[in-house]
C-alpha cells in the first residue's frame, strides 16, 4: 500500500503564524475513482497569499477558510502516476492547486494544467518564473501597472517570490527599478543578482519615507505592492501623477486583525492615481503567450529565476513561516522527491 | 470708485471649519492692467474639495494652501464689465477659478472659460450640471467608474452637489442606483426628485454595512465616493468582482488629521477591483462634448439640476460650513448680484 504524508492545519493562528499551527500526518494513500488521477508531488509552492485563508472565517471570491485537520491548500507540481482520466495520462507533469501532501488526487479542476519539462525548462521554473509568481509579476506589471519604458517602478518585498521577478521584468521593459527589502543582505542581492537600480532597506536610516523621496523625487509611476498596510500608506504620498498601484499582496495584514488602516487614500485623488487588485488566475487564457515571452527572457539570460529550496515535506511548515517573515531569497519551494 | 467685497481666510481651521475662520472685507476695486479683465461675479460655487487647501501646509499637484488674509479661492461665474484682453470682451459670461469676492480681476488662466447663457441654459446651470459638479459626475461615472447598463451604482453624499447628479446620470445610463445620505428628509428627496432606486440613511438602523448587504447582495459594481475614510472602509467588503471605486472626494477627512485609515484595502485584491482618483479639470478638452450631452438630458427633462441658494456675499462662509456638514440639497451656490 502506498503511504501518503501530509501537513494539516491543526489550529488557527493566534496572530503570528507558527509551526505549532501545523501537524505532519501519515496514512495510506486512497485509491482513485473514475475521472480522477494520482499525482506524485515533486514540489510544493509556498505563496504568501494562502496565509489569509488560514484565519477563522476568512472567505472571499477566491477561497474560503481552510478547514482544520485537512492538508493545507497550495499550488503544487508533480507527475501523474495513476490515472482514470483520459485527458491526464500517467507520466505527464501537472501544476495545480492541491495541498501540502506527498500525493494528491485530482480531477482536472482547480487550475490543473499539464506542463512540459525539458529543453531548458525545469520543474522549478514551472513554480517560479513560469508559475503563479511569474504570471503574477508579468500580468501585474503589464496589465495592472501598465509599466512602460522610462517609468520609475517601486517594488515592496522585492526579494520575495514575486518581487524578485517584478524588478527584473521591469528592467527588461526599460523601467527604472527601486526595490524595498528588510535587510542589507537582501538589498545587496537585489542589486547584484536582480539588477535593481536602487534599493531601500526600510529597517535602516533614513527610513522608507525619506529614502523614496531621495530616490524618486519626481514620484513613483508604478508601485508593485506585495505588503499593504503601513508600507502602502508611506508610499502613497510619493506617487507621480497618474501613477498605478498594483495591489498584489498584503503580507503585512495576514497576521493581524488590528492593523492600522491606509490613511493617505486622498493622495490617489490629487495624483489622479489608481490602485487595482488582481489575481494571476484571472489571466489563465493568456498564460501560454506569457510563458512564451518569459521562456525567451530566461533562455536569453535576461531573467533569473531564483528559488529558496528546502527538502522534504517535514520542512514545509517552517519554510512557510520563514517566508512570511522574509527569510527567503526568491521563490520559496519545498522539494519532496 | 467701484467697491469690492471679499471673504478672506482669516485663520486656519482647528479641526472643524467655522465661520470664525473667515472675515468679510470691503475696499476699493483695483484697476485692471494690460491683458486683464474685470468680472462682476454673479455666483460663487461652493465645492467641498476646496476645504482641503484651507489647512496649514496643504499642498498637492492641484493647489497649495490658501494664504491667510486673502480671498478664499473658488470657482465663480460672472460677467466681464471691463477688459484690456482681446479674447475676453465686455459683456460675456465666464466661469473660472478666482475667489469669494464681488469682483475678480483675471487674465484668462485658471480654467477661465467663456460660457453662453440663454436658450434654456441659465447661469446656475454653468455652476451646477454644466459646471465642475456636472463634469465631475459625468467623467467620474463614465471614464473612471465605467458605469454601464445593469450596474449597481452606490453613491455617498448622494444629496450633495455632485452626488445629486451622479445618481440621475447613472439612471440615464441604465444603472440601478443606491444613494447614501445622513437624514430621512434627504433620503426621501433622493427618491422623489432624483430617481434613486434605493436609499440608505447611514444614521439610522440597521446602519450602513447591513443596509448595503441587504440592498446589494450581489455586490456594488461602482462606488462613487465623495466621503472617503470610514465610509469607504465600510463599502469595500461589498464590492462586486471587478468593481470600480471612483475616488472623487474625501469630505470626511478634511477636518481631521487623526482620522482612521482604510483597513479593507485587501478587498480590492480578492475582488480584482480598482480605486481611482481624478479631477474634473483633467477632462477640459472634453467639456464641450460633455456639455452637449448633458444639455440634451436637461432639455429632455431627464436631469434635474438642483441648487441650494443663499443670497449675498455675507452668507458665503456659513453656506460653505453648512455644505460641509450636509445641510444642502444639491449644488450649493451663493448668488451675489
Amino acid at each position: 500500500m502506498r503511504k501518503i504524508q501530509k501537513v494539516v492545519l491543526s489550529s488557527r493562528p493566534d496572530g503570528v503564524l507558527k509551526t505549532d499551527n501545523f501537524q505532519l500526518l501519515e496514512g495510506n494513500c486512497p485509491s482513485i475513482g473514475e475521472g480522477q488521477f494520482l499525482i506524485k508531488n515533486s514540489y510544493l509552492s509556498l505563496d504568501a497569499g494562502f496565509r489569509q485563508w488560514m484565519n477563522e472565517g476568512a472567505s472571499d471570491n477566491y477561497l474560503s477558510a481552510m478547514p482544520l485537520g485537512e492538508a493545507v491548500q497550495s499550488i503544487v507540481l508533480g507527475e501523474i502516476v495513476e490515472s482514470r482520466h483520459p485527458d491526464y495520462p500517467v507520466g505527464v507533469h501537472v501544476v495545480g492547486r492541491t495541498a501540502w501532501e506527498t500525493y494528491s488526487i485530482a480531477d482536472g479542476s482547480d487550475l490543473m494544467t499539464i506542463v512540459d519539462v525539458g529543453n531548458g525548462v525545469t520543474e522549478e521554473h514551472h513554480l517560479s518564473v513560469l508559475g503563479p509568481s511569474g504570471m503574477t509579476a508579468y500580468f501585474g506589471l503589464r496589465d495592472i501597472g501598465k509599466a512602460k519604458a522610462g517609468d520609475t517602478v517601486l517594488v515592496s518585498a522585492a526579494a520575495g517570490g514575486v518581487g524578485s521577478l517584478v524588478g527584473q521584468m521591469a528592467k527588461i521593459l526599460g523601467c527604472r527599478t527601486i526595490g524595498i527589502s528588510s535587510s542589507d543582505k537582501k538589498c545587496k542581492w537585489l542589486t547584484t543578482d536582480l539588477q535593481y537600480d536602487d534599493v531601500i532597506n526600510y529597517n535602516s536610516e533614513p527610513g522608507l519615507d525619506k529614502s523614496i523621496k531621495a530616490l524618486a523625487p519626481d514620484g513613483v509611476d508604478v508601485y508593485f505592492d506585495n505588503v499593504g498596510g503601513e508600507m502602502l500608506d508611506t508610499v502613497l504620498p510619493h506617487l507621480a501623477l497618474k501613477a498605478r498601484v498594483v495591489l498584489c499582496g498584503a503580507i503585512s495584514q495576514y497576521d493581524d486583525d488590528s492593523h492600522a488602516g491606509v490613511r493617505n487614500m486622498w493622495e490617489l485623488i490629487t495624483k489622479r492615481a489608481r490602485a487595482e487588485g488582481f489575481m494571476f488566475s484571472d489571466y489563465v487564457d493568456d498564460y501560454e503567450d506569457a510563458a512564451t515571452v518569459i521562456s525567451q527572457w530566461v533562455a536569453e539570460g535576461k531573467l533569473n529565476a531564483p528559488v529558496s529550496l528546502t527538502h522534504g515535506i517535514s520542512t514545509t511548515a517552517a519554510a512557510f513561516c520563514d517566508m512570511l517573515t522574509g527569510k527567503n531569497l526568491g521563490k520559496s519551494l519545498v522539494k519532496l522527491f
